[in-house]
């Protein structure tokens, strides 16, 4: 058991080592990932070398990662996105495509990258964090504004399309070429699980719902939706896609209002999809954590050639470009400049999808370490300068800003079932 | 990335499999933990052989055994056993003592076994298990009862002897025989651990509530307490004990009156620590089960010599044991015949620390498969029979059983800070 005990002792520098630096960055008003992401520096090759990753800890990392999408897919609200209307899917489209396209060029022609590389890099700049967009909105007192429900519904949507390219581009790695059979089932898997979800989800929270009320074990929530997640996820690898694909979907499923058409079927019982996310909230919370320190865990700071200028002029350009096709997309959309400024500045951050992307290219191989490494520090400037800008922004133009669309403070208790922020 | 796939099928078979056997088990009125075993033999090589209990599924389960430990800790309350009084102290160690006394002199004069092993077949059958007993006497509405409170006391101070039980075995065992520098060592952790866990409990508490006000990342409370769950397990793994004990003590230094003698200044949130069960229960809850799963992967019931007769006639005699050394304890006490079958009716079931004992004795080669499938089957046993005894001895005595000290029915909501039953 000595084994046993030493994995145990990682595990708690771990989870520690993620909460002091995550808290030291929320005081720092920087987004607590970056913390997550620093403890894993701290502790691994390129500082203290205190940590190897072995099997039990991927595992943990593999799970908190599959439970991230699971939540995300879990605060997916389809009512959002529907009622913010084609504004969002204009920015979420334009915002995606822009940043892929530009990080895809810049990559391959500036830079001199391979195909399956510049591709990765791209894909890398495409999804908003709806995590951090979320908290900087609502610090901003904007998670209610005009301009708020348009980010909120664009950062949903992006999700969903970087889930899905992610999938695609990993189906691309992996077959070594253009696999249109591969990629096909993925989409195949993304289609089967947009038309049976509704069913699914109905079946499963009719079956869990019965087995909660009458069951006297405890722990029915924790135990039956992880299996859920579990079996999503193991579904998605076996038709080839990632596994958190599977905890995406499983999210999606039992999310408050999964499908427009079927909304008001489906939105039966509100109090117990709460329910679900306030026992699953310790669980996500506890893994989510470990995936982001293993993360810096793999990055390797000491083996990057900090001399050769090449990575400086990556990184650089990258932000530059990951920045300006966020910025660039509500252009196409009819705002005031203030609008579109505010809106383009709230799209900037990357997070966890980004982090995916990049962590997948380089367990592929895809993506050598001094890539990565730019990767994530594009990612992280990402997080760290727009939210400043955006307050400053948003303090000098308030009075030109679009009025709240309804009362600006949400009420203490907003009543259950009106579709508003996830 | 297949391996880790495979092991996420593995996990999602186990969770499974012991929800739907638990739930079975339930619906039986059979103790649920029963159901979870059995979804292990089923699973393992004595039917389906479907899994190999690898290193991750290993820690996953041994997070899980601390973690039940932690919640024990948890629940135990210091006050309920001061208020019990020397009954439940009388009840408890008589209760120990007896059974740890004869199931070792049967085992090792009757049945021939080496001195561990007789030793370890001892300390299986002493303590009550808290969860069956609790649960069994609020099926019955006994919780209120006085027969209930000195019961509940015994069965809360019996799982502490049985866990420095436990430990100083388990030092003996790895010692290879009397190492009284080691025992001292646990004996010194315990030590150590009562006088100091008053204080470190409210530092951490104030630590931990702190940051909860303030903190604005969730997860807070799932994060920092299982982090201190392992630094406890570690601690103790360290001074020579194994990791549960560490849990013990984790869950006791957070329980909501750790001291008596501090009672007052330790109880001054409730609340919090209500909060704490809460959050953690999901957690605890998802946790467990693989423990007692990956208990019945390691029974094989095909390698058991069902012709000898040795195997039944071993779990007849200690199962006589086990029932007779619990149902005599309560004579040593004061109190109408009525009562005393009672007590020691409730006091039958073992179940969580004996399975503890049974596990360590095979994993340390101390007790080999056979002898191991009897222990199992013994603990089983305790838990089948006795609470339908008790229930039709209840319903033919009820008239003759001390009147319930309080009301009979529990307030809706009891007053928080009232110390009662956990």
């Amino acid at each position: 058991m000595p084994n046993i005990a030493e994995t145990l002792f990682q595990l708690l520098l771990i989870l520690m080592a993620a909460r002091v630096c995550a808290e030291v960055a929320a005081r720092a008003r920087v987004p607590s990932v970056l913390g997550e992401l620093a403890a894993g520096v701290v502790l691994g090759p390129s500082l203290l070398g205190l940590i190897h990753v072995d099997a039990p800890i991927q595992l943990l990392a593999e799970i908190g990662i599959i439970l991230l999408l699971f939540e995300v897919g879990l605060e997916t609200d389809a009512t959002l996105l529907w009622r913010a209307g084609p504004k969002s899917a204009v920015v979420a489209l334009a915002g995606l495509a822009l940043p892929f396209a530009l990080g895809y060029v810049a990559a391959r022609y500036l830079f001199d990258l391979p195909q399956l590389a510049a591709l990765f890099v791209g894909g890398t700049l495409t999804a908003t964090s709806i995590g951090i967009t979320v908290r900087v909105l609502r610090d901003l007192g904007l998670d209610r504004s005009h301009e708020g429900r348009v980010v909120l519904g664009a950062a949903v949507l992006d999700d969903v399309f970087g889930v899905v390219l992610l999938a695609l581009l990993y189906e691309f790695a992996v077959g070594g070429g253009v696999s249109l059979g591969k990629a096909g089932r993925v989409l195949l898997f993304m289609g089967l699980f947009f038309a049976l979800a509704p069913v699914v989800a109905k079946a499963m929270s009719v079956v869990i719902k019965r087995f909660d009320a009458r069951s006297e074990i405890p722990g029915l929530i924790p135990t039956t939706v992880i299996s859920l997640v579990l079996l999503f996820a193991v579904l998605a690898h076996r038709m080839g896609a990632p596994e958190l694909l599977g905890g995406f979907a499983a999210g999606l499923a039992l999310s408050r209002r999964f499908f427009v058409p079927l909304g008001a079927a489906l939105a039966s019982d509100p109090a117990f999809s709460e329910r679900i996310a306030g026992q699953m909230g310790p669980v996500i919370h506890l893994f989510t954590p470990i995936f982001f320190v293993t993360v810096g865990l793999s990055i390797d700071l000491g083996a990057v050639d900090w001399g050769s200028g090449f990575i400086w002029a990556f990184a650089l350009v990258l932000f530059g470009v990951a920045t300006a096709g966020k910025m660039a997309a509500p252009w196409l959309i009819s705002e005031t400049p203030q609008s579109r400024v505010v809106i383009g500045l709230a799209m900037v951050p990357r997070g966890e999808v980004g982090l995916v992307f990049a962590e997948l290219g380089l367990a592929s191989g895809i993506l050598d370490n001094a890539l990565y490494t730019g990767m994530v520090m594009i990612i992280a400037l990402t997080t760290l300068g727009p939210p400043f800008l955006l307050k400053g922004y948003v303090a000098r133009n308030a009075a030109r800003l679009a009025p709240p669309e309804a009362s600006s403070r949400p009420p203490a208790a907003p009543p259950r079932g009106q579709g508003g922020a996830p």
